[in-house]
């Protein structure tokens, strides 16, 4: 049984962990401790913006972060972006995946959010087929841009 | 000369009739006008979430959003996430795009924020050919999931 609350100050090295256990993620997560949780103090600033984790018998097995976003297009509807979901990796296909991400809806529709969206890098297959059988529908191309220092 | 600024409640009006006029969005911007406002309002309270708008003599000619989130990955980058992007119809091709986005890089750099990112919806082309000639990568898939009430 996984719980699902809002990340703490103490849970922030074992989410990077989590970020970096991962065929994408591996290898960037190089940052100082001290930078991530400097993030993670800003985050607590950001009144929208939330940092969950998933936790087993004391162990953080899951995480996502969630921003809740005010906007006037689509009838003044409010969404919930998921950014960052990340599942340990000796314990994956067992639902922990599927329990988030209703941890995730009933978050987004208690602050008032009628959509819901996310986007994932193109070839992590597994994480597409996650998504289409949680009825998420794939009707956008996510573009980024970093911006160079 | 387009100025580019922090939109106002008076805008609120100006803003959705560019958000209708769309091959997209027609059809869609049908809520009452105090439904726009009160999300307004609402954006207002939320210190990352900016509705900008572009001016041409008085008249309110462009339109972004922009969200900027700080969160842990990509060593603890901030985030900037644009949304709802438009130009009025009888103006496109001339430029202010292509300044709107330069406008929110600098505003994305000046909150600190390393990283762009936006959606557009499959079958907007001239939108994809757009981002593309200013640098954006399409690398990942866009997820949406409406939440009916």
């Amino acid at each position: 049984m996984t719980r699902f609350r809002e990340g703490r100050r103490e849970d922030v090295a074992a989410v990077i962990a989590l970020l970096a256990d991962d065929d994408f993620g591996a290898g960037r997560e190089t940052a100082p401790l001290d930078a991530y949780l400097a993030a993670f103090d800003a985050m607590r600033t950001e009144g929208t913006n939330h940092l969950i984790v998933g936790e087993q018998d004391g162990r953080i097995v899951a995480t996502y972060q969630m921003t809740f976003i005010t906007g006037l297009s689509h009838r003044a509807t409010r969404r919930a972006q998921v950014e960052s979901v990340r599942v340990a990796a000796d314990l994956r296909g067992q639902g922990i995946g599927r329990a988030m991400m209703a941890d995730a809806e009933a978050r987004a529709r208690a602050a008032g959010c009628r959509l819901m969206q996310l986007t994932t890098q193109k070839g992590r297959n597994r994480a597409q087929e996650f998504y289409d059988r949680l009825g998420f529908t794939p009707s956008h191309i996510g573009y980024k841009r970093e911006l160079s220092p």
